[in-house]
């Protein structure tokens, strides 16, 4: 049994009913799945039925936090968020992170599972192991920060974090995320999922403490990790004081940020505008989550015009592409006040920015008329169309209504030839990668179980020219079906299962992750798992969301990219000349689930390797 | 010596050379003003210089609570900030409520006096008797929700509680305030007095508790005194559902809300638009301040248009005046969104409504052009306007830059007649009553020590017909004189010196206020006053601060009001024809001269009433 990490135990509320229960948390899902978007996908996968209306009270919410989370572990209080997605209608996992995860923790659970729907707009509080429905009637329509101080005030806690949605989840957005603090667990509308639900929020306080199974492994295990994060070049030295961000100037150097809906990647490389000289001019501070020392997390504020004062935790590198990039915005006063509005509407900031570029092309092609838009002038670079424009979808207004759903929906509706024009895949808004020029990152979009996820398996090697496990060429498709299930399963086993942050992995730790993970295990929980192992665990998370993904109607037609990016060579830059071919594509595929050991024809996984992975109880269920 | 209610401790913070001290809280102090209010203004008086500059290194800024701050006394747990104005250059005394008073108690302090000029944008962390200067980089510039959640996160510490500035603060906006959580100590330009000191916040924490004197007398003190609230026929029953607004309606009914400018009273009253019915549609709950079980703040949310979701506490029965009936702005949703506005910019909404709806006068007649308002069209009604012109105050920007130090200022620059529309005394804006139909209240507001303000010496007797201490006719100068000092002294002593919430003299307790606070003070703090020596107090405080402002030069000629009210009759309503002629006034202050002692001719206090008061040393510091 484990000895520490884990609370041990589950809680499972029913909103329709009202009724919540512990439950323990088995050794072999603690073993097997470690935590976070581990516990959520096997959770989902068992529970939740094919076909389930994501919106409706048969779906399942799942908050759960990982196994190091509220201990001294660096980086390692974070949570994932699981759920079916009503954008995809497959897996939907987000991540987040701050001080709820820990919180919850110290509430006394590990997860909670959150079933059916709630009559009446209801809250949840959950604290030293007692759960209570509260009315969040008067919450309910209020934007994220105020509610959250609300029902601080409400519970007499400042101490209480919250966790809820904005006006878009309750309006169903399809965008819509859950905001804790400033972060969002933002992408697969898993707002609307909550708001589906009648939940506003979630509340949680606690006293209690994470045990530790080895005190002296855990001590050396820690140091060799804060010791590797030390050594690399680039975490405290560059990340600590410029965060994410950072990689604008990066990316517009290497011709892969995308801009203008990736119609003008390589032509119009906006670095000067948004990128780290221009980010230093409205860096106030940083903010770090729950026993981070490297608090990545800078706090902007704007300077000029009508945005002036607004804070903003962010915008991280895909805001600056959504609200930068692809909508051709070059303000960046205007980029900051976008990130904090969607923020406080609970708009996940890359979909809505997808959305908008998408709206601004179709707009410039007169595929939407000035009819369509209510008047809104939308062209690339209105900023002042795009802050309203946010509002719109919030509050499903006019044109907003048809956008609220993301691209693929919008395209659905607009037809004229707009789904070209839709950057999206599996109905998720591309994030801030033009993969032309980087075609592992491409073929893990394609194949992620989430869709166009920038948060699954990242090309850190294409992008950061990073070595590990080997050097690739980004503009060469060979060899890249076993880098992408490499990243993917590297990425779930060392990161969102045991919710440690995705930085560690893509810039500071990545040649020893899974070691590290498992030293921290047995430190941390006592549970012995090898290197390969931890990485094993990846490796069925991934092949049990993909089994999640079939059983909903996925299969291999469903791997695919925008045509945009199949069909259009970059016209300038750096990767110029540069797409994935059809061909490209489908030879990466065949690698890909060769090396995944799945049908090549259907992309299905097969008996053979579910059973490797001791779950075969999965290839049953895809059977049947 | 006092055994209870105060720490007995002053702490007084040097901005300049950064240093800080505890002081003793002198007997004579505590027994002869009281708290809040009293010390403020005492600590002014003996230590600010005659023609100070208000916003310079030698004014004083003193944060005071009161003696039952942080009891179980109902309502007690409030606070003055008390500085030279730089509106009125007389006395500046705000009020203020929340949990801020209480934390700086439990902190150790019954008051903070802030001296001279920090270098550098700081902050000041004051916990458990000791004072930190912080540097507020990270701040400066941030809306004031924000700023106090940064600050929060800083100190590592989510009970904190925090005072603080917004833009306007920064940019000596005369009109700018002071926020906490989203209450303002609203008036007199005391966010300036903060911003000239380069004062960004003050942060307050304390484990302290405070002492009983006399426990026994302490529960019969405070059953007496929930007993009389509870007898109150309005305080539960109505005031604690609808909180200060509800007063639209009736003000309206009576002829005395003020609209446009004070132009149209009477022929205009938007009760159907902003009263008790329509405020109901965007009431989503309550909060309160410590201690208080009347929660009469009623938090709304904007429900439509481009203000949808916007959440404020408030606006109050002032603010629905200053946004609304003085602009004419009849969207009850733009006043929400103007009242959080003006919170999040640190600007009192008085003020700067009340400057709002003298621009808009002054365009409406041709006195400001287009190009004078840079082509905002600054009609009445015109809530866009209102919310543009908010930002451009806090700023100083443009016609903001004209408006930001209030409309006494803003006249004297633009000449052309425009006094003639510019409604303060001494500088600060008239507040939500057309005192033509209230001439007692119209005596307050032209002797009040801090200019038209509704936090002194508020006629209820006149506004609510409430016959204590006798029946008046509100429309009738006779014995108004003697009326309105009986309203000023014992607002002072039961309200202003004490912290105690003014509603409960106004709605609640009135008949037993004075015996009440009396009864309160020799439980809580063994210091023994009967309900005249409580009286008393409120005349020495008003004296003082009158003795103040007769340093400064201020004397009879100050204490009129704006030409309109002395002039022109209210044209329609339940008030028509009403005005207060010259004549009244003159009738009026000379009673009031005579009832207070001093000398009628100059407005002066007598050596003999200073004497009388125990402050004789006042008479030799105005002889010098």
């Amino acid at each position: 049994m484990y000895k520490g990490g884990y609370t041990g135990k589950v809680l499972r509320v029913n909103l329709t009913d009202q009724t919540s229960k512990e439950e323990a948390l088995p050794q072999e899902i603690a073993k097997g799945y470690i935590g976070g978007a581990g516990f959520g996908i096997k959770y989902l996968f068992d529970e939740v039925k094919a076909r389930t209306d994501p919106l409706g009270p048969d779906n399942k919410l799942i908050f759960a936090s990982g196994p190091f989370s509220g201990t001294t572990i660096p980086c390692a209080s974070r949570m994932a968020v699981t759920a079916k997605s009503p954008l995809t209608n497959a897996v939907g996992v987000a991540l987040t992170g701050g001080y709820f995860p820990v919180e919850l923790k110290y509430a006394g659970f590990d997860a909670i599972i959150i079933e059916g729907k709630a009559e009446k707009p209801t809250y949840l509080w959950v604290k030293d192991g007692k759960a209570q429905f509260r009315s969040a009637k008067k919450v309910w329509g209020m934007k994220t920060t105020d509610c959250q101080q609300i029902i601080k005030n409400e519970l007499n806690d400042q101490n209480v974090r919250v966790a809820c949605i904005g006006p878009a989840g309750e309006n169903l957005c399809k965008i819509a995320c859950i905001i804790n603090e400033l972060r969002a667990a933002g992408r697969k509308g898993l707002g609307a999922v909550m708001g589906s639900k009648n939940l506003k929020a979630v509340a949680v306080r606690g006293s209690g403490e994470v045990a530790i199974a080895d005190k002296e492994k855990y001590k050396s295990a820690r140091d060799a990790f804060a010791k590797a994060m030390k050594e690399s070049p680039v975490l405290y030295p560059q990340f600590s004081k410029l965060g994410t961000p950072m990689v604008v100037d990066h990316a517009c150097a290497i011709g892969i940020f995308p801009t203008k809906n990736f119609s003008a990647t390589g032509e119009y490389a906006p670095a000067d505008k948004l990128g780290v000289e221009a980010q230093l001019t409205r860096n106030v501070g940083s903010e770090h989550c729950y026993g981070c020392p490297v608090a990545c997390s800078q706090l902007k504020m704007a300077k000029a015009g009508p945005y002036a004062g607004t804070l903003t935790e962010g915008p991280e590198y895909e805001t600056f592409f959504s609200f930068g990039g692809e909508t051709g915005v070059e303000n960046i006063d205007a980029v900051i006040a976008a990130d904090r509005l969607a923020d406080e509407l609970g708009l996940d900031t890359i979909s809505a920015g997808v959305a908008i570029g998408f709206a601004m092309e179709l707009y410039e092609k007169g595929i939407l008329s000035p009819k369509d838009t209510g008047r809104l002038k939308l062209n690339f670079g209105n900023d002042e169309a795009m802050m309203t424009l946010l509002r719109l979808m919030a509050y499903r207004e006019g044109i907003g209504d048809l956008l609220a759903d993301g691209t693929r929906a919008a395209a659905e509706k607009i037809g004229k030839g707009s789904e070209k024009y839709a950057m999206h895949v599996k109905g998720l808004g591309l994030p801030a990668y033009d993969v032309r020029g980087a075609k592992a990152h491409g073929l893990n979009f394609a194949t992620s179980y989430t869709g166009a996820d920038h948060n699954r398996g990242y090309a850190f090697q294409e992008v950061f020219g990073i070595p590990i496990p080997y050097e690739v060429d980004r503009f060469s498709a060979q060899g890249k079906g076993k880098l992408t299930k490499w990243n993917q399963d590297v990425r779930s086993a060392t990161c969102d299962a045991p919710t440690m942050c995705a930085f560690l992995l893509d810039m500071a730790v990545p040649a020893i992750a899974t070691q590290n993970t498992a030293s921290l295990m047995e430190a941390v929980t006592g549970l012995k798992l090898s290197a390969e192992e931890v990485q094993a665990v990846g490796e069925r998370i991934n092949n049990l969301a993909r089994a999640f993904n079939v059983r909903e109607g996925f299969g291999r037609n469903d791997d695919t990219l925008p045509d945009r990016l199949l069909t259009e060579p970059l016209k300038e830059g750096a990767s110029k000349g540069q797409f994935i071919s059809k061909d490209e594509l489908k030879q990466m595929l065949d690698e890909y689930y060769a090396e995944r050991g799945w049908d090549i024809k259907s992309g299905i996984p097969t008996r053979k390797k579910l059973k490797e992975l001791g779950i075969e109880y999965v290839a049953d269920a895809l059977k049947s």
